[in-house]
């Protein structure tokens, strides 16, 4: 068993990382982290539990630690979620105190010798943490993409094969992608909010990267354009967007390409029986009816028709933030990094 | 004063245009029809008044008539909102018994010489009206598009002069679209359904009639390929979307076009202060608090980005419903047609 | 295992017997039933399934039969999940033709031979199966109460040896107790709808038979008025209410009557490790945040104050209604009446 | 015309005040404060505008001042959106300095000099401003109730006449009640929170103040119990609940004293045509369909059922707020105290 930690346990996704790392068959969680007013306290104590599912027992009585390299000692690996701004200097502290980080924090996402990895598109980026470690890391650091990001790169990665160079992609985002405390009720009650700070910027940039290829030292960026507009709806869970790519191919073999795609990963325990999901029904898929498939960790892809058009779906605290940290740390252990 | 009567005047449309009628300066509301099972009754009887606003007093003790040509013989113009397969037949009697038909309904907005109109985009094609005539009928039909054709067409006026070939549209449309109990509770809280029935294809054809052009005897659609994709969102009143357009000019020069755009009519009593409501909020334009701007008639618009990217959102059942076919009547009686 | 059937297996109750009854350790699922259109149909085409679980791959290839006695042979126990009107004639018929049926509608709930049963509460009314053997029936049926009413009454035993003799309650109810289709979005959204048909006096007549006490000849309804003020809120699953009862005890006695109380029964599969939650926080029981604890079993009850007044609530499509069945069929089997 | 000033002028019940005011025939609105942050930004700067009526051009252009007494010299007559803490120094202050304070703020309601005033209910209780001016203010504070208190007072004062000695209230509360801030989406979104901070207390402690007599030098509290369970709902604005007396006279009669009664004041700009509307369909009122009667001044009464037991509902950002603070400034206006 490798001891973990994860930073910032007490927020949305950290509540989601503690849920899922609970009764993880490689990953022992001892460390929490959070604010210095939760120091010290029990987990439960220092906690607003907001998940529908019950706080798991074992961790209950876990005494949260300040957000600092020191809290960290005993642990080979953590968990990141904080905020970007607080994410920066403690991840690189971490790594350069021999820690490997696996983050769903942003401030890392885009820096050149630091992966940013979805498990079932490009596990051979992991490749970059022999690059941190020529930099002198003891530890690394290894990013995922922001929620909106992991579900559409989810949903391209069967057309790899097929060439576009233009893609629209227009979201319809669930309000816990703000956190607990983000999206006030009485301003998206019956509402959509047709703007999520940095969102459009962080879907143009990370897709890019995540769809370049690695050439050992660097990654080559994709080289198709993607163009987003970001709104918020009144979901509680499950990000679903539109997408349009310019591929040339008719309706029948793209559809083939997703029915036929495998990851290219063997089993990881957080890895779901199908990574993506191709419906049948005219009106799938659904945040609320699909967001839990694969315990989260599905993305469902439906009514692919001409031009090319589609609709994807996932999960944005468990496959879009949590989930994709922990399926990342899976990966890097069976490659041996870790 | 000109007598005129709706169709279906119990349903969610029907309801809007009892509230625009009631106290109309030209027209004046004396039949309501609906099914057999409501006719005999008063007005206020029949109907299940689901509006936020009182059922006026001057309307709720007429007595609702069966849907049939007889019921109109006192009216010279009809509204319509009845369900397109019940329309289409009863709508063409009319115009042959010498009504004039303002219709909401889908039946006959793509017939070659039926006028699908929007007052500030369109108004020349009001012109099929003499084509009416001379294939020998007393009366016409006018129409105006679906609800979220509308707020696309109104978004694109002021685009005009610019050169574009391809329209992506992903909308967000409001549940009472479909009607008082077209869409379940069960179906919409908490979710996104990704397909409309049939919206997309409206969207896609309406659109290029509507911003066509009349040579005198036919329209000339507009040489633009429109794709949407078409979402339904939990929100009471007002379609949302987010559009592209490959418009090469800049940002500045597309917003400077929203902003000097001026209808190209003259006042009429539903045409609101601004038929257009360009946003600099970055956040805005949103249905619950944009809808009700111009008594559900302006459309607002907001986000303009490259790409051409932006936001459009306006009132489904005024603006894009009852209202868009009562400003029609509006400007036929202005151009003499009636 | 014991062959069991779903009647009326398509439904919103149906739906959730199918996802209990699919992995059962004492029933074997083997016959659906629905409406003479879904027969002949395997399960998978004939359902519309709207659960956020998958549809058991056991069950999906089921052929759904026509419902009827016929239909039943090889059965020994069904679960009933139909509309109150058909419910009543079918049900008799089982129980006459030899079946057990544990039966969700409300057709005999009140019936003076057929028991009204909570398994926590009046496990003994059981004993009324012996009557309707003596009046010539080879099967059974037993009843569970509607979906409020168990919430209440469960909030009710640990009390039972308080005097009390007003009881109040305010219900705010989930939208799934009206079925899939049973509330329009139109009607619900951003609203409440304080009436639902037949529901006060269900509560008010179900409340006094359960807790009331069975002589071995015929249940004497317990001696207290009930008061009911049932809401509809915009909740999809879980019915929250607040109640009052004229208790003199202090809160502190109150308190620990709910902490100390134990269900009188042993363990069975449905059976959630607490069927009561007492919970400390001021702001809870929610339902969105407490419907799934014990996998819905559980009742969660909270604010204890003067008066004595406090809040109940429970999943009402498990708890409330499949869930309740089944627990009941568990019992049986238990007491061995079958 | 009376200068008036709003205290609190950017917050959720400011708006309303500001909505209000704007073309108001006695008070011409002059001042509007705010904290030191929005001081001396023109008022359209300074708000977030978040109703859905557009801001009044006339006031989009008033400097912001920050709230202290200084601000007002011009001024004869405040309203007060500040939150209680705030509130309590500088309406005292402003009191001595020879202002009115209309406040919708709870910090003074349970004062015994001043009065808590519903114009229809209690407008002999403004004689407490003499008392106010015998006690060496120039000025005077007169307060009107929490927003739930207002509807269920409001509901009560027909049955003035009946007998009862126990009131038991369940209240289904708007998130607009507790600012735009004050209830986070992923809190409320398919959920109820049976508890508010302080709720339960108002209700019991103003009510009885309200209905209490005024003997020329105190308030006489009326002599019956007030029992309130407090929720939190998915509903934008309107306050509904369920109400219980003791009343031992019929449902007729009862029915009878809520339809003759009349309010014992003379016309004021902001009475709407029916104070009370008592609604005869049996799942009314609503407040989705109900809350903007008497443009939001109406309280509506229905369901009423023996116990006695009915349902009231009413706008709680309007009637329950600024909305009862403007009344009450015509009150005091037409008893000539200003």
């Amino acid at each position: 068993m490798i001891n973990v930690g994860v930073l910032g346990a007490t927020g949305a996704v950290g509540q989601r990382f503690v849920q899922l790392l609970a009764d993880h068959p490689f990953f022992e969680l001892s460390v929490l982290t959070a604010s210095g007013r939760s120091a010290g306290k029990s987990y439960k104590d220092a906690v607003n539990w907001r998940l529908d599912v019950p706080l798991p027992d074992s961790i209950s009585e876990i005494v949260v630690s300040e957000t600092n390299v020191k809290a960290l000692k005993n642990v080979d690996l953590v968990f990141s979620a904080l905020p970007a701004d607080l994410a920066s200097n403690i991840e690189t502290e971490c790594a350069k105190a021999g820690l490997g980080v696996c983050t769903n924090a942003s401030a890392h996402r885009m820096d050149e010798e630091i992966p940013l990895v979805v498990p079932e598109i490009n596990p051979d980026h992991l490749g970059l943490i022999d690059l941190q470690h020529d930099a002198g890391w003891d530890g690394f650091i290894v990013t995922n993409p922001n929620c909106s990001t992991i579900m559409l790169t989810m949903s391209l990665v069967p057309l790899r094969n097929f060439t576009f160079t233009d893609l629209k992609v227009a979201t319809m985002q669930a309000i816990s992608g703000a956190g607990f405390e983000g999206v006030a009720g009485m301003s998206i009650f019956d509402n959509v909010i047709p703007y999520i700070g940095g969102e459009e910027e962080k879907m143009e940039k990370e897709t890019k990267k995540i769809m370049g290829s690695f050439d050992g030292n660097t990654i080559i960026k994709a080289p198709f354009s993607v163009s987003a507009s970001c709104n918020r709806v009144p979901v509680i869970d499950g990000h679903t967007m539109s997408v349009w790519l310019d591929i040339k191919e008719s309706v029948e073999k793209v559809t083939e390409a997703f029915r036929t795609w495998k990851p290219p990963i063997r089993d990881l325990p957080t890895l779901p029986e199908s990574s993506l999901d191709l419906m049948s029904q005219q009106d799938r898929p659904q945040p609320r009816l699909d967001r839990n498939k694969g315990k989260g960790m599905t993305v469902s892809v439906g009514r692919i028709r001409p031009q090319i058009r589609y609709t994807a779906m996932g999960h944005n605290t468990i496959r879009g933030a949590a989930g994709a940290s922990v399926l990342n740390a899976e990966l890097i252990r069976d490659r041996e990094y870790i």
